[in-house]
C-alpha cells in the first residue's frame, strides 16, 4: 500500500515500471490511466501468461544439442543465480558460446533474454515452458554450453523445485548450490525444519537419473575459515568439486575439459 | 470445435454443463448468452483461481491429525485415483474414517469435496493449495486417514509430480500405483521413453524422506497369469505388500492394524 504513491509518482515522472511481484499493476485502474496518460509501460513480470500461448512438452528439447547444466539449490535465497552469471561469465572467457535460461523475475531483470516465470506458470506447463525456452534460445544463438537457473530448492516444503529440470530439460548435469551455515529452511522460522544432510540431496538428483558435477557454496554465516574447511572436508567426503563463488570464482567447478574437449585456451 | 453445436444443444435442454479442459466456456461469448437464457450453470474446472485466492505453505498442515497417504504413480493414466476410491471404500468398510484429496478434474466430477486441480495451479501455490486442500478437509470432518490423489506420474518427463505431495502433506506414508505391462510413458509415442525399474521409483520416494507403503499394480497388457506372477516376484523382491486392485480388492495393501491399531472389526 505504501509503495502506490511511490509508483504514482515514477510514472509522473514518465518512468516505465518493472513489477516482480504476484500482486499486478494492471489491475490498479488509476496507475493504468496515468500510464496511458505519460505513455510509459507497465510490465508485469509475473502476470500469467494466456492460456493459448502455454507450451506443452514434445520432447523437442533433445533437438537443442548443447551441453545443459542446471543450477539447483539445498534452500531458496542461496546464491544459484549468482553461481549462474559468475559460471557464465567464466565460461565465455574460455571462448565458450555460452547462454542463461531465466525461471524467475530477476533473472529477466538482469537482462537474460530466454525464460520463463516458473512459480507464475500452471504446474501443467512447467515442462513444456522449460522445453520452450531453451529451444528459443536454441534456435536464436546456438550456444556451445546453456545454464538453466533452478527455482526455490529441491526439499523446501514451501514449494519444492528440481524434478521438472532433471526430468524435462534434457540436462547434462547439476551444480548444486548449498549454504553450509544455514540450518533450518526458509520458511515461516518458527517451523525450524532442518535442510537435509548435502549428501542426501545429491544422492535425490542421482535417484533422478541426474548427474553432480559440482557444488558451490555460500559462505553465509561461517567465518572464512570454517567455510574452507567445510569445503575440503566436503570434496574428499563426496569425490567432487566444491568451490566457494564470492571468495574464488568458479571456475574450479566444472571439468571444463572433459565437457568441453575442444577448447585449447583457457 | 465439433463440441460446440452438442454442447449448444445441451443447454438449450436446459443442462449445466462441466468442462474439464484447459479451454474455457466461458470464454465462448454464444455460450454463455445461451446459458444465461436458459438460467443453467457452465462451470469451468481448470479456470485458474484468481490470484488473491491462492495460499502459500506454512506448515498448518501437521494440525491435520490424521494419518495422510497420498498415491503415486510411475505413469500418467494408470488408475491412481482408482486405486484410491477402493482403498477409501474399504477403509471406511473397515469403520475407518476416511476421506480424500482430489488434484484433478476427474475426482471433483466424482465428488470428491476437498481438492484443488493441481495441474491449473501456478507452480509457486501448488504446495499451499494442497495444504489448504487438507486442512479445509480436516475441519470439516475430522477424518481418520486422509487420501491424496497424486498427479501424473513421478518421473513423466512431460510433466513430473510428486515432491509436492511427499514434502508439503505431511504424509504418513505412499502407495505406489504401476502398470508392470507398459514400457514406454505415455507421451509423444515416437518417443519411446523407457519407464524405469519399480525399485528405482521406490528408491526415488524414499530419497525424498517418503514410505512406501504398498504397490497397486494394474494388470493392463499382462495377462492374468503374467500380472500375478510379477505380484509374486515383486511382493518378495520389495519386501512390500502389493495387490492387484481391479482382481482382488485392496485390503492387503495396507496393514490396517499398524496404521490404526484401534480397529478391532474388519
Amino acid at each position: 500500500a505504501g509503495l502506490l504513491p511511490m509508483l504514482e509518482q515514477a510514472i509522473d515522472m514518465g518512468m516505465d515500471v518493472v513489477n516482480g511481484l504476484h500482486e499486478y499493476l494492471r489491475d490498479k485502474a488509476e496507475l493504468v490511466a496515468l500510464a496511458q496518460k505519460r505513455g510509459v509501460q507497465l510490465i508485469d513480470l509475473r502476470y500469467p501468461k494466456s492460456q493459448r500461448s502455454l507450451r506443452c512438452w514434445t520432447g523437442a528439447v533433445r533437438q537443442a544439442r548443447c551441453r545443459k547444466i542446471a543450477v539447483l539449490g539445498t534452500d531458496i535465497i542461496a546464491g544459484k543465480r549468482t553461481s549462474m552469471q559468475l559460471l557464465c561469465a567464466a565460461a565465455r572467457k574460455r571462448g565458450i558460446h555460452t547462454e542463461m535460461i531465466y525461471t524467475g523475475q530477476t533473472g529477466w531483470m538482469q537482462g537474460i533474454r530466454h525464460g520463463f516465470i516458473l512459480d507464475a506458470t500452471p504446474n501443467g506447463y512447467v515442462s513444456g515452458e522449460l522445453e520452450g525456452a531453451i529451444l528459443n534460445c536454441w534456435n536464436e544463438s546456438r550456444p556451445e554450453l546453456l545454464l538453466i537457473e533452478g527455482q526455490a530448492a529441491l526439499r523446501n516444503p514451501s514449494g519444492p523445485c528440481g524434478a521438472e529440470l532433471l526430468l524435462s530439460a534434457d540436462l547434462d548435469g547439476v551444480l548444486l548450490q548449498h549454504l553450509p551455515g544455514r540450518q533450518y529452511y526458509q520458511v515461516c522460522p518458527s517451523l525450524r525444519i532442518p535442510i537435509p544432510p548435502l549428501e542426501s540431496e545429491v544422492a535425490l538428483i542421482r535417484a533422478y537419473g541426474g548427474r553432480v558435477l559440482g557444488i558451490a557454496l555460500n559462505g553465509q554465516g561461517l567465518s572464512p575459515e570454517a567455510l574452507g574447511r567445510y569445503q575440503q572436508q566436503l570434496q574428499q567426503r563426496l569425490q567432487l568439486p566444491v568451490c566457494r563463488p564470492l571468495e574464488e570464482g568458479v571456475d574450479a567447478l566444472l571439468d571444463w575439459q572433459q565437457l568441453f574437449g575442444h577448447i585449447e585456451k583457457g
